[in-house]
Parts: structure tokens; C-alpha cells; sequence
């Protein structure tokens, strides 16, 4: 994401000059969770060119639904490649998050040929932030920080059974799996390297689209 | 900050296994602001591993009260430089904050010789928010994002007073700023590259101790 935007990219509001161009709107519940991975509700088109200030390389998204085509074009246009794992987001009648899902998932995460990437369901509160809470425990976080992010973003919508989900998802398989450990081998910082999909000779995560 | 974090740097809680080492545990209201920005709650000394693995170069801290000296000896031992910057988080009697105190902390955390950098404050809503605030007015988000950002974080506890001061809060001048020039060519992700202090020709910002 680029810090400071030229003063032709988008004024900041109530600045009383550099009118002219549109503020940037990041999608609602926006928010950054690692270098090259972020978070947010569902993106409409007013958020596009905040969306491209990301550079994005891919998008995971998790909902049922198909992806709107206005979207589809637009990742179409900037090149950005979706991931979709359809996750029910109802509560009645209540289904259980997919564990196989979410592993999935985070195999796309944390393979930083995909960032950055954004994720996203439709409020980024529940399936992202379960997600997320996942990410966390592969990172080490102690259970009570991720609880704590969870609850900073689904607010007074936080669900006991999406946090009863990452206190028993087992992260131990995926610190094994070889994205995770080209990761930890890739250096971070300035020091990080991107590695670039060549002749996709590592076997692929199950990809919906694009 | 590293995402996967080796077998030996953390296991996950509740996972049954590889609970001989201790878990990360992040400060309070922790967050990623944008790469190599970061903010919190004041960190106690269970938050220095996690610290430790962000790398830090910076701490912005935003109160008028001496750093305590746990926390300097952390920062000594990890060559952590401390900008301190003094604003009364009191709203009783109430004391605006300083529009020249935040320009200086954002021309500290736009200079990216300092990053990564860590933002804090006491509980990280008011004063780290605020300043977080103008940060993103700076980079061009829309005045209501901007709102929903801070409102986020300090939850039940957001000031109509600390908002106004975002929104009548002028960023065009910083935008003309050395610092800021020099972020803008910078690039940024992976093509970003790191300036180091050299001779310190460049006038610094008001530093306080370390």
C-alpha cells in the first residue's frame, strides 16, 4: 500500500483544497493483519481504487455466493486472481465451518506468491475473522490476543462458536506444509523475496475462478 | 514481523502440543497500521517476545509520562530508538491535543529510516488514534473511513473531540515534506528499499531520550 498518494491520487476530505479528486474509501472493516495480507467486508465498486492502491495479486474469498461480475471485472482488469471457498455465514440452521476449508485457505495465505492478498466474506467479521483467528495460532499468538482481534472486528456481533472453532483448529499440519516453510525461509521486511507462479510445478490449492 | 514463526518461537495455545514454549502475546489493541507501521496499548514486559519479533526500529509514544524502565531496558537491549512525543489523554480538565506535536510524530512515522515503528499510547483509542487518523488522511482516505478506523479501536469510548480534531486536521504541508518525498519514490512491498541513518544530515525530528 502506498503511505503517502500523490497529490493527484485523491485529496484527503475536509482539507478545504485538493478537491478535485475522490478520497480513497477502503471497503468497510478494512484493516491490514500481516505485510501483503489484508482483511474487509465485501468491496463495492466505490472502493476499487483504494483496492488498486493495494497492488493486489489475489483475492480469498469466502462466501457461498457467486463473486458479482462487476467485481469479476475488475479483478479482471488489475489482474487479480480470486480464490473462493464458500463458507455458510448463516446461523440458522447453524453450520459448522469446514476445517478442510479453512486449511485450504490459509495454505493460499501463506504462500506469498498470492500477496498481497486481501480477504474477504461479506462484513469481515465472522469467516474472516475465524480465518484470521487461524492465522494467528499458525503465527503463535496466545489464544486470548486472537480472541481479543476476533471481538475487535465482529464487535457486539462476536459468535462463542467462531472462537470455539480457532481455539480447536489444529495448526500444527500446516506449520509443516511447504508454503509455511518457504515463508519462514523467505525473510521479511525489505529482505523479502517474491516468488512468482512459474510452471506451477507445486501443487496448487483447490482455486474457484477468475 | 515474521508470519510463520519456527517450532521453537511459539506454540500455539490449545493446540495439545508444543506448549513447553510460551505463546506470542501481542499489547493490547495491537495492530498493523500499514507495512512497517504499527500501533498498540501501552506493552508490558509479556508483550517483548512479540515485540522482539516485529523487529522494531521505533516507538512513537504519545504520553507525558517517563517511559518506565523496563521498558527502556527492552528498547536499549533491542536497539530501539524512543520518540516521545507528550499529549494529556485527560479529558478532565479537557487540553486539546497539539496539531504541532502531531505533525512532528507524523513526519517520525512517514520517515521510513524508522520503521518498522510502533505507535502507542495508554490504551491505544485516543491519542493513537488520533494520530493514526491523520495518518490516513494523509494517505487519502475519505474522512468517513477514517472515522470507522478510529471508531474500531476505541469502541465505547470514541470522542467526538479527538474526530473533529482528525477532520479540521490540515495534511498539505506534510504532503511537501522531505520525509514524505522520499516515501512516495521509496516504492513500496517488495521493491521497497530501506534508508539507514547515515551522517543525520538531514534535520531530525524532536527526539526525546532512548
Amino acid at each position: 500500500m502506498c503511505l503517502i498518494h500523490g497529490a493527484g491520487e485523491g485529496g484527503g476530505a475536509g482539507e478545504g483544497e485538493g478537491m478535485m479528486e475522490p478520497s480513497l474509501e477502503p471497503p468497510t472493516n478494512f484493516a491490514m493483519v500481516e505485510e501483503g495480507i489484508y482483511r474487509s467486508g465485501f468491496p463495492r465498486p466505490v472502493n476499487f481504487p483504494f483496492l488498486r492502491s493495494l497492488q493486489l495479486r489475489s483475492i480469498v474469498y469466502l462466501c457461498t455466493e457467486p463473486y458479482p461480475e462487476e467485481n469479476l471485472s475488475f479483478l479482471r482488469l488489475q489482474n487479480i486472481r480470486l480464490f473462493q471457498f464458500g463458507i455458510e455465514g448463516k446461523t440458522e440452521p447453524f453450520v459448522p465451518i469446514p476445517r478442510e476449508t479453512i486449511t485450504e485457505a490459509l495454505k493460499v495465505l501463506i504462500d506469498v506468491r498470492n500477496h498481497p492478498v486481501l480477504i474477504h466474506c461479506k462484513r469481515g467479521k465472522h469467516r474472516t475473522g475465524s480465518l484470521v483467528g487461524c492465522l494467528r495460532k499458525l503465527q503463535g499468538w496466545c489464544l486470548s490476543s486472537v480472541f481479543e482481534e476476533y471481538q475487535l472486528f465482529a464487535g457486539a456481533k462476536s459468535r462463542v462458536t467462531d472462537m470455539r472453532f480457532i481455539e480447536t483448529f489444529d495448526v500444527t499440519q500446516l506449520r509443516q506444509c511447504p508454503y509455511s516453510v518457504i515463508y519462514r525461509y523467505q525473510g521479511y521486511s525489505s529482505n523479502k523475496r517474491r516468488l512468482m507462479y512459474g510452471e506451477e510445478s507445486v501443487q496448487k490449492p483447490q482455486v474457484a475462478s477468475s
